[in-house]
């Protein structure tokens, strides 16, 4: 364990950045060639730039106080960033989609405008017909209507086949009637509903002719577009604070015989004729398409997310110094402990396994959308089934342990980690929603275990058209074990992917054989995706060009397999796949390649290229400075705008003066 | 899977009570009996109720609003909090300690007067000479002072040893002059020190003749208690939001040449004499008593906020309905699901767990502080550091899975469960300080590590007299496996807790063949800690009285215990102590007990005994009417007082007209 030479200053605040520095100097590769790998082309990184410094240079946008205001405050203050948000794409011209992503991400705080931007637009364009995108779409991109999406209910949220709200079709005035025939019918949850809106695509089961036909989705208007007001036979509220979005308007709706235009039901897969005539979609599927969208994204936010705060934790625990080896020594950096290690190192690999799984992931995403214009064959479907279970699969896994690992590095960085200072909580806050929005685990994990269970009985012929190779775990051989005869062998890719396809194929196996058991079909899921990720995190790293990256990031890919071995061990040594010997040797090759990480590990989160800005941490600051930080945020807390708070003289002089 | 019959109503919101009620009547003991066992006699009972609606009938702490206020409003919002506390205390003639705490624990929120209830009196009892105690401890308990515990610095949590606060003897004034010379060395942290206190019990190095004298604590006025203003020499301030105790002023201290008496050195155990000859206490782990105490207290905190989650949790799965089997079939109640009961049933098991484990280690807790009154001798001291041990080991593992299981238990009640509205998230962000506070895991862990290390190689000739068996496990047999022959002996409580002691002798082994490896000695404080929460329960159960009771109990144990197998089976299948075979039993036998206790869930939680009042949460009421619920608090959100919102004309309205 190394620790800090006798020679270092006396403030512990002076030697934090030295030591950032220090690590710096250590590592065995060019950092700006691993943000090469992580960000893309260098151009690219320096129109990010250009654009981060248009949000820094904002007077409304570079607002980084999310921790002082309630939920109202935060609310008022997010719908001005929303206008200075548009503001500054209009000034600077900027209209490309990914750009304004990009510019979006940076304000780091979700606007009312979020799903607007999100699944409002991308909804109308992928299921409204040529003929009412061409209407509806420009109004929306220019802000003339903003936009909800309205399908979660009170009462359903998970089972969207068991949504109540109502739409008749009225052949007589050619319009959709449409109800909330219960209490728990009423739309709950959709970001901006509540106070923003003032349309929304909602979900409803269509009846034509009193018969059932299934969920659609329709367009209506929910506020006067001059007054803003509520229109008639509709309820409009704000669900109130939660974990995270308090900036966001998570509203409420309720339909009281509210009458629509026939052309307002979003019409490119299903249609209803003026006379009443219904023609099915080619799947059932299309209607919730942009669900898939939005997980494929939550696969890219999970990376985001953990590898800002992997970044904070280990820039934190190098600036950190706490505890001696032995009496009269100096302090040891929080970094040189092998807990700490242990927490940080791995998920900083899953990071990175996250942002490449995302570009697989998101390339099947763009194939499936790609042949939305052709004729929608058999194959295409397939397609479209292999997509929407893998995406339900990562989001599932990846969300659950995103979420998981955010949480262990905050508690990883003590008392300043609760703090709000760290930026950590913050940051847990506005992911976490991930673990439950666009479908909680408990309900993905099923669309995706039937989906392999589908696969394993009636293997299709598999078009080959794939980008993603989601079944080549069925070849694997159940029955065999692990070839390893010496510990470091364990660190061979090769015997590691192998190891985490048979232990999907077992999992799936044993799901088969337990056919009325979700938890077997929930470990086939969970085994399944993990084995997708890891496959994806090693394509992602053989194909990095710089040879010293590619090193160090296949350190970083052994770890985190066999990290995630030691995880589910259990599962491993099932019918011995691992001996008892190869499951001790697992913990020992962890602990071995934490120190073979341990030079490299700030390079690494600085690979991630996150600035300043973005993180808002006092502790995960680039230049280690951390406590001058956290005393100068901490002096400018409202609370100490006076040494006497008002307080005293109303509540407190009375109980220290009064006689009790 | 059962399914709601067919004459079911029409509304959701009027079945989900309906469903409660069913639960209710399935149960096969009296609730009332388990009360008997998880809160005491009837007599204790109803003394609580009676204290409970001295609260619920104060104009100023039956406020429930936990989420619509930012810190310093809810910082101001608590100090008027804590003058009502104190009057209802005079007004009522309520002076017994348990009592004061009780109606504290029924507020359910932290007041800025917590840790002077909580530690600062507790310290000044414990570690002040008769003379000092006569003097402060009055004043304090009477509000005539106001006091903190300023023990960390912002350079320093973990190694209290490293703390750079300093007091200088003045033999000439007979004066301790205090300083913070350097940055880092600020107190950082401490509840009710930055706007509240008047007082601190503050721990500093002390130094005699500049020779050091290591850590002691001191006395230190910090306000004037006229005009609450900080006193000269001392910079005082609140250090900003945290996750949660946004109610408390959690603050920083820096002193400049600050000088007391001699006398308000906290004399019980060191002392120095008016000449500055110094009296070193027998046991250095006697100046840091307090934390014991309060790691104590989170023993059963844990049990408490497990318990107020579980129940919310369990009830609002009982209420709710989501999917059906078949088609057309009436939807299922979430609580039918394997993978919600997998996620509620344990969690529910490790309240009572840590209830029972809390009732051992106080019992060992009063056990070594009546002895303080007497000669402290070896054994003595020896006790002392078997109380530190197991506090510390307890304290670190029943935090995280604690923290884990509530977060688990949230994410299993969906959207609903992120909603500010169930008061999940609020139970989250109060309790989880508690992982951080009062040392953190990794820390904790090194200190029971250490000394189970220290029994292992000089076996101590144990005094018999603790009230907890901490060393039998040092009598296993690490060479022996596992007899269970058919599935169902793995429910046999003997081979169950021999089970967890063999693992925890094996892992300690493995830590003293691996001593430099912090991993190891951590597996071997969570294997130790987990095997006497164990025994504790067991034995809890064991002792209740009822037959119906214990029977039931006894289920919820075993499939606790085999679901900690479960998730840590690598340990338990190292060198084969469960056969593959037995592993795979595992697992059917948690599947199996799911069924067994599913039909006593509701009434299992019902046990706790939490008013409504307490839970605060709209999905997890007693009578099941969450979805009224839902919609009445939404209803009554600050951001529903008008339909449109003022923001709307100032940022909407441009945004919505401007040409974008």
């Amino acid at each position: 364990m190394s620790s800090v030479s006798s020679d270092a200053p006396r403030e512990l605040a002076d030697l934090a950045p030295l030591l950032l520095k220090k690590e710096r100097s250590t590592a065995t590769f060019d950092v700006q060639s691993l943000i090469d790998v992580a960000v893309g082309p260098r151009d690219v990184q320096e129109h990010r730039k250009r654009l981060l410094e248009l949000v820094k240079n904002d007077p409304v946008l570079s607002d980084r106080d999310m921790i002082h205001r309630n939920h109202k405050e935060r609310y008022e203050n997010a719908l001005g960033k929303s206008y200075a948000f548009a503001k500054l794409l209009e000034k600077h011209n900027i209209t490309d989609w990914d750009d304004t992503t990009t510019v979006y991400t940076f304000i780091g705080e979700p606007l009312p405008i979020d799903v607007h931007r999100s699944m409002f637009i991308p909804t109308l364009e992928t299921q409204m017909d040529d003929e009412q995108r061409a209407y509806w779409v420009p109004r929306a991109k220019a802000f003339q209507i903003t936009g909800a999406y309205a399908q979660t209910e009170l009462g359903h949220g998970s089972n969207v086949q068991g949504i109540e709200t109502t739409a008749h079709y009225d052949v007589k005035t050619q319009e959709f009637i449409l109800n909330s025939p219960t209490l728990t019918s009423r739309k709950w949850w959709p970001g901006g509903l509540g106070k923003t809106a003032n349309h929304c695509v909602l979900h409803a089961r269509l009846f034509l002719n009193s018969k059932d036909h299934g969920i659609q989705a329709f367009l209506v208007p929910i506020r006067d577009t001059k007054t803003h007001e509520t229109l008639p036979g509709i309820t409009l509220g704000d669900i109130g604070p939660k974990i995270g979005f308090q900036s966001i308007d998570n509203g409420f709706c309720a339909l009281n015989n509210v009458r629509i235009p026939r052309r307002n039901m979003l019409m490119r897969f299903a249609k209803v004729a003026p006379d009443g005539t219904f023609s099915k979609p080619p799947s059932d599927k299309l209607v919730y398409f942009t669900m898939v969208k939005v997980r494929v994204g939550i696969v890219y936010f999970c990376g985001r997310a953990l590898g800002m705060v992997t970044t904070i934790g280990t820039r934190f625990s190098a600036a950190r110094v706490q505890g001696a080896t032995g009496k009269g020594k100096s302090e040891n950096q929080v970094l040189d402990y092998e807990n700490q290690q242990l927490t940080l190192f791995p998920l900083i690999g899953l990071s990175y396994a996250a942002l490449f799984s995302h570009r697989a992931i998101d390339k099947l995403y763009n194939q499936v959308l790609a042949q939305f214009d052709g004729e929608l064959g058999v194959d295409h479907l397939y397609l479209l089934s292999q997509l929407h279970a893998s995406a339900s699969g990562l989001k599932a896994f990846l969300t659950e342990e995103t979420g998981n690992g955010m949480e262990r590095v905050r508690r990883a960085c003590g008392g300043h980690g609760y703090s709000a200072s760290s930026n950590l909580p913050y940051l847990f806050q506005v992911y976490i929603g991930a673990c439950t929005y666009e479908g909680t685990k408990d309900v993905l994990v099923q669309q995706h275990g039937a989906f392999l269970l589908k696969c394993l009985r009636n293997p299709v012929p598999v078009s080959n058209s794939s980008s993603l190779d989601l079944l080549g775990f069925l070849q694997a051989n159940p029955n065999s074990t692990c070839p390893a005869t010496r510990p470091e062998q364990l660190r061979d890719p090769e015997i590691l992917l192998t190891a985490f396809r048979v232990r999907a194929l077992k999992a799936l196996l044993r799901a088969d054989a337990n056919k009325n058991s979700l938890h077997y079909l929930t470990q086939a899921s969970l085994a399944h995706a993990e084995s997708i990720v890891l496959s994806c995190f090693y394509e992602g790293v053989v194909g990095v060009q710089d040879t010293k990256v590619r090193v160090v990031l296949l350190q970083l890919f052994q770890l985190y397999a066999l990290w995630r071995i030691q995880a589910n061990l259990g599962e491993f040594r099932l019918s011995n796949y691992l001996s008892s010997a190869q499951g001790a040797w697992v913990d020992e090759q962890v602990l071995a390649l934490l120190k073979v990480v341990r030079p490299n590990a700030i390079s690494l989160v600085d690979g991630f290229d996150f600035s300043d800005f973005e993180l808002n941490s006092t502790i995960g600051r680039y230049d280690g400075d951390i406590y001058r930080a956290l005393i100068d945020r901490a002096t400018k807390d409202p609370l100490n705008k006076t040494d006497v708070v008002p307080g005293y003289h109303q509540y407190l002089k009375p109980l220290l003066t009064a006689k009790l």
